[in-house]
């Protein structure tokens, strides 16, 4: 089969590989129809991900027919539709027990990372039983791939972990496809003013379109002080960080109410400073979260009862075997106007 | 009458002051029986709480007798003995409702800090009949000096806000009194282990009499490496900052497990290093807190029947008049094995 | 001035009374400029809530401005417009420091019960600071008016007790004012289905409108056999019971899945049948509460931020001195298609 | 190998069967080494639990070996030592998913019931991975066999449900085995007082020595005016029905305070009266649930840290050819001072 291959830092190739096999009767063989690109994707090809090793196929994140079914798989059979979780679970371990498949003591976060990927024809699923989604009939399957990670990241880490309620006030802060999708799950829980903060004015318009009451230009707004006067100098109940860097992470403590939560999404490589000589008697909860995607059959009942529409997130669809172009313009996110691509297995 | 008088930085003395009289119809006035010095008295006398004036008296914790009521005090009149907390609240401001004392619009910490303290014959008490509580006869008046702060402090800060449950695993970096107070409230929730760190080896031996599972003395052992030794390389669930330095918060982010809560309850004069670059991925909870001591009520059930003894934090008394000499004892308590003292106004 | 007087069973009237004034320094005079007629008025009407005596003006609804303030009101001054809760509460007996002004020792349920109500011109809010609610400006004060009970009654007693979460399927028995109150707030926890059930093929209707996905008319429909029909066998999540009858209460018994929630909202005049014999092992809860208005400023938010339309409940308006009119159509609520009557004090 | 066979109603005898065999790769073969008998056998035997046929083995309680695992078993292997739990789950279907074992759509309580169990030599357990649980080295194995059903029911039905926090006031009644777990387990949430009513005296002493603060004997004290008298009128903040007949349940309605929970552990046979007339309006909560047994790691926590100590329910042990015996001072428990017997299969 054809797969997209990490070849070290820099490099990746649309190649030829063996198609996978059952190595463990918990596995699922299951054959891509449709897959997508992470960011994580090119924080690994950058290199800055080092247990990526070169010859991995990338990709965590797909639609999909099950092919072939080891022993041990009980829920699923050849020819059923399945989305895959970007994270792998056993069911059974300590952690998958409280709900934390991230922590998966036999899994977590291994697709296109310690195992080859979904960016193929074929991919092999471990303890399929749990880590797959059967899709329900006449679901748009396509838009189901925005479910295998984005959605359920921006719900769990951002929005359940933000713990926002009615009438609550959030701020966004990163509006690329991982904050937008913190931004239509918050609406869930309906806060009266949902702010999204980004550099980019396109993304911007388009978290209008999604819902923001709210947004502001980091590029040529004052975002703190604009903050403190659309909340009457107490700040924000919920600051959702989804960028990943230190300055994002610092702008989250200058607006955060007494009481307030601030949520960690975004992926971090350094360290940052908590001014703990302010907050500490501000009453305030951080989290930090890899996603669980336990909310997953959550998220597919509000999509099969209309009250998400994760297609919102495709802006761009590529033939599989065009994954290469796929990746430039996906990386040229701002002058492309690209959030997601969707890659097409015929 | 006779009080406690902040003078500026390092200046202190007992000295005449006018008796408190009644300013707002809200107020109580207070005749103090047992009065206690705290570890922020300390830091207020070295100048490091700049909104704290010459003139002041310090203090706010006590017991007392109540002397005087104005017009709208319905709950308490003269004769009562009561119970005061170190948060003045309205019970009607936004916060006040949400169960947020702390952050009262009207009241929050003030005793002893913006208005007159606890540390002296009498005391005036804003909004008395939210910022009092009724003694039920019988009860060891002296104990209760304890729930005025420290109990509540360690309690809320730490305990509810570590979220500790039966069977957990909990460290606490800091065997002083809020420290103890953690410990000795740790229990109500039954957790399989305790581990008490600190760098006194008394109070490491006092936190075994209370009920710590583990001692670990950090100036003399690795703490980090004996932590994972004792939970198997998984770290704690639980790690309650009470200390308020760089190291002690860093330390609880090198021992937290993953899904873990980091209460913080030390109040830091410095921002810390907080390390995204790993944590974003373990799904940690990190906590600030100051005290609300909305638990009051829930605290003086647990002594009246009998499930936490406050007394046994109490390790000196003095008269009143003798407060100066009570500092040094106080502020030497490596030498002088001080916990709290008490000081009587007979 | 004037106001609709209970005459014993099956009497009132629209006559002179005298305007009240300051008796307590908690309490505020406001003049009533809109009320409204509840369901529980007639139950009162009838003589089944007998603690109500002859004399009494009816009412605990409404939105008017503030006359007169006693010395303790610190939150209002005259002329301010505010939002009068059915609840009275103290906010600083145990039950209020708990959230519980339902059960509030010196206050409750008491307006147009055991003191006189809003159907008049003018009425006296005890603990006025905690009972009123301020009218930020630029709002539909009518539209408010249905924020002093149904709405908090709908979404407290119904949907935060019901635990109702996105995806979820709920059922409400019930489309009166009350259950299209639980209606309308359940939508702010995005549930996949909301089922709603009635007799009155009106209501089914308006229902439809307000987000109902399914409607069954229990009186030609078979219920339970539809509802496990629509939920592939399992019953539903939710089902909140707005009715206050032991055959609707039964029904809530038939159709909740293993793990659901039975939210009581009606008021029952009788016992009725828990078939624990089946429900002992179904992991079910049901939960009873009398409203607590402790949601009152949450609901301002999400009506001030558009979020919710209070206004969708009023079906007719009447001048004030029309009074028993407007009981007339209230009363024949199939026949007028009646919701809400809105009675207006210029 | 040697069983006890259930032979319809009142027919019980310890004869020769098949040793068990693997029957799915999921299965294990354990050898018990202790086991008991439950309340709900004396039902069974009493012809009370119909799917139980003639033929059956019965018991869903014990420890053993495992002795022999099938393909899919990963956690266990040859001569582990095991604690069997009641309750059969899957780990994987929609309800194991939610932590609702007890409703596991492949297992759920089966052991004893519609497969055989473990009052026998040896016992298939399904689903062995999520089913059994490792005793760790150097804990009292016979003490453990309480860990399989009744420590777990009542912490999980009644304690939990039944929300018990620190300095609460609970009511248990039925101080049977399980109403017994109950007041050992809610003491890891410190209420200020345990009351424990039941018609047994010697029972009561037994609570008195397991932790009750207080005790009445239904058979010769008012309840209902003993537990006003106790609660300054209030009643308790938390009832544990821990019997299954109407009448404790009605009781469990007339002590309970507003704002309170009712948590229904006993097996009724028949429907309740539920007194909404009068609890529609005090806010209280009422729970059912069958044991899920998702607290066992936690309970094998606090035992392997002596904070709960299961072997004060043993009173009696046989060895296992002399279960009729058993059965016989197990049903004669108020004359034999029964709690549970353990059997002993050498």
């Amino acid at each position: 089969m054809k797969a997209l291959v990490y070849g070290g830092p820099g490099k990746k190739s649309w190649e030829e590989k063996p198609k996978p096999t059952l190595q463990h009767p918990a596995d699922a063989i299951v054959r891509i129809s449709r897959t997508t690109i992470c960011g994580t994707d090119l924080h690994i090809l950058k290199g800055d991900v080092p247990e990526v090793t070169p010859g991995r196929i990338l990709g965590h994140e797909g639609v999909g027919i099950v092919e072939e079914t080891g022993a041990q798989v009980g829920n699923f059979e050849k020819g059923d539709h399945v989305l895959i979780s970007c994270i792998t679970s056993c069911a059974q371990c300590e952690y998958c027990k409280k709900g934390m498949y991230s922590h998966c003591l036999n899994g977590g976060w291994i697709l296109g990372h310690l195992i080859d990927g979904t960016q193929a024809e074929y991919v092999r699923i471990p303890y399929a039983d749990n880590s797959l989604y059967r899709i329900p009939e006449g679901m748009d399957e396509e838009a189901l791939v925005m479910l295998s990670d984005i959605l359920p990241t921006g719900f769990e880490c951002g929005v359940l972990n933000g713990q926002i309620k009615p009438g609550d006030t959030v701020a966004i802060i990163g509006a690329g496809p991982v904050g937008l999708a913190a931004l239509l799950t918050a609406q869930f829980f309906t806060p009266a003013e949902i702010i999204m903060i980004d550099l980019d004015a396109n993304r911007l318009e388009v978290s209008k379109k999604f819902g923001a009451t709210q947004t502001i230009n980091s590029s040529s707004e004052k975002v703190v002080e604009k903050i403190m006067q659309l909340t009457g100098n107490k700040g924000v109940d919920t600051a959702i960080e989804a960028v990943g860097v230190p300055a994002t992470f610092e702008l989250c403590q200058s607006i955060i109410a007494p009481g307030g939560r601030i949520a960690n999404i975004g992926v971090h490589g350094k360290s940052v400073e908590l001014h703990l000589e302010t907050l500490w008697s501000r009453n305030v909860t951080i989290t930090t979260r890899l996603v669980d995607t336990v909310t997953t059959p959550m998220l597919l009942r509000t999509v099969a009862s209309k009250k998400l529409n994760p297609s919102l997130l495709i802006t761009h669809r590529f033939q599989l075997p065009e994954i290469v172009r796929a990746y430039e313009v996906f990386a040229q996110a701002g002058k492309e106007k690209t959030l997601k691509v969707i890659l097409i297995n015929e």
